[in-house]
C-alpha cells in the first residue's frame, strides 16, 4: 500500500521535473489550475483527510502551515473556507520548492502512519488512501492538460517537453453491431472505484453499431473543409452560440497557416497536424456537430460501457500516459493504432464523449461528510466521457470509470467515437 | 380543424386583452419575450410555415411585410436571419394594433386555405397546422410567465387581472409505491405530441416510491427556517454558486415583509404565501437541494410518466388555466387539491423538475428542415419537466409531454414532487 | 412667468405628439430614457422642488402618487432612492395617457401656485422655477436623442416625423485669427444660467486660430477614406481601443450602402449624408482624431465662449429646433449655412466637442440641498461642449452654456470645430 | 552618460532582489504588470529605441530574440504588435534568470556604444537615452506598487522586505496663503523632462490656501468615523457609483481588525495604521470626497505647481525610495514629516491628486514617431498627480512633472493636500 503511495507520488513529480517555478505558478483560465498549486492540493488531500484525521490523535500531528487549509482545498466546504479559484495563478508564496518540501513532509507524515500499521488495520484510512492516489492520478493528467493549455498562450510556443512523435498510420473506419438488451452497468465493487461509478444496475440497451475506431484527424479535417462550422443546422443551439461567440473554426491548438497546412500546438511544440491520429481537444458540441454531420450520432454512456468487454486487451495495448514516459521517447498525444476488425483503442487514446448527461445512477447517494463532495454534488449541465486518454495513467482506467466535462470545454485529450 | 385553428387564436387573445400597449412591449430578461413580439412570433408561424408555403403557388400570396421574417422569427436558421433576442423590447413598431391587425390578416389566409380544402387534402399541411396550434399554446403560457417576470420589476406591483384566490388546504402527503419493470414510454403516434416525446421505446425502472401530491409552500418554509439555503451540502456545486451569486434566499416573487410574513407577486398582484399551496417558482437547483434536505431525490422523467396512468382522472381534474379562465374568477396560482390517497395533481398545478437531463429519445431523429429545430437543437444541459401548470391550456397537456428548462430558470410555474 | 412655463411646458408635447405609447417606453442603451420617463421626470421635478416645497405648507399638496418620488427620481439622492436607470425601459405603468395625467395635475397645481402669487413673491421659487424650465429645455433635446437612438434599433426604421430636408452647400473653409490675452469668461448674472456657468473669472489665453465653421460630412468622408479609422497614431490610447472594441467606422447612424453610397439614419428615417452638412454624431475621440489627422486640434471651453461674441448675430440665424418645428417642414439635422467669412454657426447646429475636461470653475460650489447635485457632481471624466445643436430650443441657447458627454458617447447631436 | 546608466539599471536590480521566479510572474490586475515583464519591458526599450537604432548600422545588432518584440512592447503601435496587456502574468517563458541575461546583454550593447562615443556624439541618441532612464525610474516605482499589489491578495500575506518603520508623529495642520496672477507652468528646458511637461507657458492663478501637509490617516480616520463613505452628498456621482459597486469603505490595503484596530497591507507585511502618517493609497473620487467633507477642495495642478519653488529645500529633505534604500533600514511607507510652517512634504511623500484633469498645455504637440506615444496618447479621463512618492527615485522628482492616474486608482502611492 505504502508502495502504490509512492510509486504514485513520484509519478507526478517525474511528470513535472521540467517546470520552471515560473511556468508551475500560471493559470491561463479559471478552469484550470497551476501546476504547484496541484502539487500542494494532492498534498493537501492526504495531509486533510489521512494524516490529520489519522495521526492526530495517535502523534499529535499538526498541519504545516494552517493557512494551507484554506489555500489548497479545492471545493470542499465541509472542511472550511477555499481560496478563489480564478485566483489560484496569483499564489506566488509558498514558492515551488516550498511545496516540494511540504510534499516530503507530509509523505514522511504518511509512511510514518503505514509503518505504524494505521493505513492496513483500518479499513477507512485504506480507503482514504485509495481515493487520494486516484485523486492525484486525475490530476496527473490535469497537469498536463493545463499547462498544455498555459504554455500554448505564450507565442514562444515552448514545449514541455521533447517527443519525437512519428507519423501513423490510421486504419479503415468500420461499425461493430452490438445487441440490444438489459445489460449490467456500474462498478462491481472489486478493486477501487469512485463513488459515482455505481451502484451496479441493469439497463437497456437497444440494438446499435459502434465504430471500430476513433474519428480521425483526417475525417475531422473533412468535416472543416465540408463547412462542418459554418452550417447552423448541424449544431445543437448552445454550440452554435458557441462557435460564433468564441470564434470557433477548428478544435483547440489548431492553425491554418499561410501555405494552408494544418498545425497543432502539443506538449512537444508546435507540428503539423496527423491526419491519421484521432482528433482531440474537441468539444461536445463539435462531437456532437461531427456525428450529425457524418449521418451518425454520439454513443450513450451504457453502449459504450457494454462494449468494452469486447474490446478485450485494449487495457493494455493502449495504454496511458505513464507507460509511455518510461518507455522514453513516446509522445502525450495520441496517436493511431492498427489492429484487428473489431473495437479499438477504447481505452486510453483520448476520452471519448457520450451522449449521456452525467446524472446519478439510479441508487446513488454520496458519503456522508466531505468525501460525499468529490462526485455527486457535480451531476448536472455536464456530459460524460469514457475510456481514459493518453495522457491517463494506464492503472487509472478501466471501462466503468465516468469523467465528465462541460459541454464547452476542449482542453482536455476528447475525442470522438461514433454510433448508429 | 378551422375551428381549433380559431379556438385557440381567441383564446390567446382573451389571454391578453388587458395588455396595455405598453404591457406588451417589454422584455425584462434575455430568456422571456414581449407579449406583443409573441402575438406576432405565433402569427408569423402560420405565415411562413402554413401559408407561405401552401397558398403561395395557389393565390400567389405575398409576404404582410418582408421585414416581419426577420423580426418575428426566433431561431430557425433554416429560414434567414433573426433580430437579436436580447433587442424584443425595443421593438415599438409594428404597434400592438397593427400586431392585431397581422393576426387578422393572417387568420384570414388560414381561413381560406381551409375554404379551399387545403388542410384536410394535405396531411402535411395539417401537420403543421397541429404544430402551429401546439407552439401557439406553449406561447399561451409564456405570454403568462413571461408578463408575470415583468410586472414584477415594477415598484407598482400591477395586476395582471383579478384574482379572487380562496385560501386552500393541504392533504397530507404520502408515498406511494411503484414497481420496477420494462415499461413503454413515449408517444404511441394517436393524437398530436412534439417529435421529442418519441420514438416510443421501453425502459427499464427500479422500484421506487413517488410522493401522492407537490410539495407544498409550507412545507418549503420549513426547508428556508431549517437554513436551507445557507447549507453548501445541501446544494450541486452550480446551484450554490447560484445561490452566492444570485442572493437567492426563497423561491422567485417571495419576499419577507417587516413583520416577518412572507407574500408572493402574482399575475393578480402582491398576495399571501399560502402554505397549502404547491410552491412554484424554484429553479431545478432549489428542487434538488429541497429533495436532499428531505432525504429524497427528485423522480425521473420515465419514472414520472410510467406512474402517470395511476393518476387517471387527472386529467379532468386538474385542469389549466385556459378552463378556469372560462370559469371567471378562477387563479393562475396553483393551488392546493384535495382528493384520494394515491397521485394527485400530476397534471396542470406546477411543472414538476426532474432528475432526467433533456436528451433525444434512442432512434430520435430531428425532421428535414426548418421545423426539425423546433426542439432536437435544444437536447443539452437542459432538465425535463413534467405535467403542465395552472398556465397550461388543459387540452396541451399530456402525460408524454417534454417540457424543459436550463437549471437556474425560476419564472416558469415549476414546482417538485419527491421520490424515493 | 407662468406663460413661460406653459409656453415650455406645451412644447414639449408638441415635440412628443407623434409618440405612440409603445415608442415611449423603449430604452436602448442605460445613458438614455424613455419618453415617457422624460414626460414624467420632469413633471416629477416640478412637484417634488416647486409643489412639494410651496404649495404643501398652503394648500395641503398631496403627491399624486408617492410611488412616482422613486420611479421618476433621476439621481437626487438628497431626496431619496431612485428605481435602477438601466431599467427605465421596464416601466409598463404608468401609461403614456396616466402620465399625461400627471402632467396636468402638475401643471394645474402650478397655475394655482402661480395665480396665488407665490412665484413671483418668493425669488426661491421663481429660480426653482427657472431651472425646472431649463431642465425640461433639456430634456427635449434628449427626448429627440433618445428617441432617435431608439427607433435606429428597428430593421424597420421608422420615422419620427416627416422631414423634407434640402440638400445644403457648404462654404469654404477659413481660418479666424483670435488674440490672446485676459478675458472674462463665465455668466455675468444677467438672466438664468445653471451654477457651472459661473462664478465669472478671468483666463489667459494664448493667440489662436478658430474655424469658420463646422466640420462638414464631406470633409469627414475624406478623413474615413484616407484610412482614419485605421491608423492608431491619430487617436487617444483610450479612443483607440474604443475604435476596436466597438467595432466604429464612421459616426454613428452612418451606413455604407451595397452601392458604395453612405447613407444616415436620421429623424425622418434614412437618407442619404450631405456632403455640406455639419458632420455630428461624432464621439470626443473621434472629434479628437479627426483634429490631429487635419493638423489642427479641438478649441478649449474658454476660446469658444471667448469668441464667441464676435459671432454676434449667430444666436438669432441659427436657431435650434423650437423655431424650426413651428415653422413648419423644417429638420431636426443639422444643415450647412453660408454667411461671410467670420466664426459661423456657432450657436445652434451642432454641440462643439472642445479640449476642456468638465471641471469647475474657480471658486464653484454647488449649492446646498437636493439641486445642488443639479451639475457639480458630474465634473469628472467628461468633456465640455458648447454652442447648443439643431435640436436644442433656440431660447436655451447661450454663448456661457456648457454641456458635457463622456468621451465615447455619440448619440448627441455632437461635432467638430477646428482650432489651432 | 553611461554611468547614469549603470546607476539607474543596478538600481532596479537592488529593488528586485527578494523576488522569487514566482513573484516575479505576478500580475494582479490587468493595469498592473509582472515584475519580470517590467524589467524586460524597459530592457526592450533601451534595445528597441538605442541599441536597434544606433548600433545596426554600426555592428549589425541584431536583436535577442524577435519574439521579444511582441511580447514586451507595451503600447508602441508604431512599432509593431503588443502580447495583449492582461494576459501579461501568462508569460512563464522567457523566465526569470533569462530576462536577467537578457539585461546583461543589452546592457554589455549599451556599454558598446557609449564606448564608442556615439551617446555623446548624437544629441538624439542622448535623448533616447535620457527618456529611457526617465522610463526605468518609472517602473521602479511601478515595480514596487505592483509587487505590493500582487502580494497583498495572498492570505499569507508576505513581506516584499523588512521594513523597521518607527511610529510618526504628525505636525498640526495649517495654511499658506497664495497669491494670484499670471504664473510660468512647465519645464524650462534646462535638464531633462518629458514632452507633457511642456511648453512652458502663462496661467493665471486666483488667490488661494494650501494645506502645510498632506492629510494624514488620523484625520482620514474621522472622515470614515464621520461616516464619510457613507454619504452620497460628498462624492462625485461616479465616485459614488464606484463605492457602491466595489464596496470602499477605506483606503486600499486597510482593514478593521475584529478588535476594532486598523491595519495596512505594506511591503513589509501588516502592521497599525499610522495616525501621523500620510494617507495613502486613496482614489481620486476619495481625495475629492475627503475634500469636500473638510470644506476644502484639492489644487489645480498650476496652484500646486507654482507653490512648489516656496517649498523650497524639500527635495532634499523628503527624498524618495532610492536614498531610503541606500540608507539601510528605512521604510517604503510614507511616514510623517516634521518641519516649519511652511509647505512641507510636497516632493517624495505621496503622489498628491490634483483637480486638474490631464490635458496638453497649449501648443503642446506630441513628438513624431514611436517616442510621440509616450505620454500624449494618455491625455484623456485622468486626473494629474504631483510631486512624487516614498516610492519614487529622488533625483526622479521635480516641480514640474505630471503623473496621471484614472480616478478609481488606488494602487499607487496617492495621497490628499488640500487647497481652499
Amino acid at each position: 500500500m505504502l508502495n502504490d503511495y509512492q510509486r504514485v507520488r513520484r509519478f507526478t513529480e517525474r511528470l513535472t521535473e521540467t517546470l520552471t517555478p515560473e511556468d508551475s505558478t500560471l493559470q491561463s483560465m479559471p478552469a484550470a489550475s497551476p501546476a504547484k498549486w496541484q502539487l500542494a492540493h494532492t498534498t493537501w488531500f492526504f495531509e486533510t483527510f489521512l494524516v490529520g484525521r489519522f495521526d492526530r490523535e495517535v502523534s499529535g500531528y499538526e498541519p504545516i502551515d494552517p493557512a494551507y487549509a484554506v489555500l489548497f482545498n479545492s471545493y470542499y466546504n465541509t472542511v472550511g473556507e477555499q481560496f478563489p479559484r480564478q485566483q489560484r495563478g496569483l499564489i506566488s508564496r509558498p514558492g515551488l520548492s516550498e511545496v516540494w518540501d511540504y510534499r516530503r513532509r507530509v509523505d514522511d507524515a504518511v509512511a510514518r502512519l503505514a509503518e505504524r500499521g494505521a493505513l492496513a488495520e483500518d479499513p477507512q484510512a485504506g480507503h482514504i488512501l485509495a481515493i487520494g492516489l486516484n485523486h492525484e492520478q486525475q490530476h496527473q493528467e490535469l497537469l498536463l492538460t493545463d499547462i498544455k493549455h498555459a504554455l500554448a498562450v505564450n507565442p514562444l510556443e515552448p514545449a514541455f517537453r521533447d517527443d519525437p512523435r512519428a507519423p501513423s498510420e490510421a486504419s479503415e473506419q468500420g461499425w461493430a453491431d452490438l445487441e440490444g438488451g438489459v445489460r449490467s452497468i456500474g462498478h462491481d465493487g472489486d478493486g477501487f472505484a469512485y463513488d459515482n461509478e455505481g451502484p451496479r444496475h441493469e439497463a437497456l440497451l437497444q440494438p446499435h453499431q459502434l465504430a471500430h475506431r476513433p474519428v480521425s484527424c483526417g475525417e475531422y479535417l473533412q468535416f472543416i473543409a465540408d463547412g462542418g462550422y459554418e452550417d447552423p443546422t448541424l449544431w445543437l443551439a448552445e454550440g452554435w452560440n458557441t462557435v460564433k461567440s468564441e470564434g470557433w473554426s477548428a478544435p483547440l491548438y489548431w492553425r491554418r497557416e499561410a501555405d494552408g497546412r494544418w498545425t497543432e500546438f502539443t506538449l512537444a511544440g508546435r507540428s503539423d497536424v496527423d491526419p491519421a491520429a484521432p482528433v482531440t481537444h474537441v468539444s461536445y458540441f463539435e462531437a456532437d456537430a461531427f456525428a450529425r454531420w457524418a449521418g451518425a450520432r454520439l454513443p450513450t454512456e451504457f453502449e459504450w460501457e457494454a462494449a468494452c468487454p469486447q474490446a478485450a486487451g485494449s487495457r493494455q495495448t493502449a495504454g496511458g500516459f505513464a507507460d509511455k514516459l518510461v518507455a522514453a521517447g513516446q509522445s502525450v498525444q495520441p496517436s493511431a493504432e492498427t489492429g484487428g476488425n473489431g473495437l479499438r483503442q477504447m481505452l486510453g487514446g483520448v476520452w471519448e464523449w457520450t451522449a449521456s448527461a452525467y446524472t446519478p445512477y439510479p441508487g446513488y447517494r454520496a458519503a456522508d461528510g466531505a468525501l460525499g463532495e468529490y462526485n455527486g454534488k457535480f451531476m448536472v449541465n455536464q456530459q460524460v466521457l469514457r475510456g481514459g486518454s493518453c495522457a491517463t495513467s494506464s492503472d487509472h482506467i478501466r471501462p466503468t470509470y465516468r469523467n465528465f466535462f462541460a459541454t464547452a470545454a476542449r482542453w482536455q485529450f476528447s475525442g470522438i467515437r461514433l454510433a448508429k
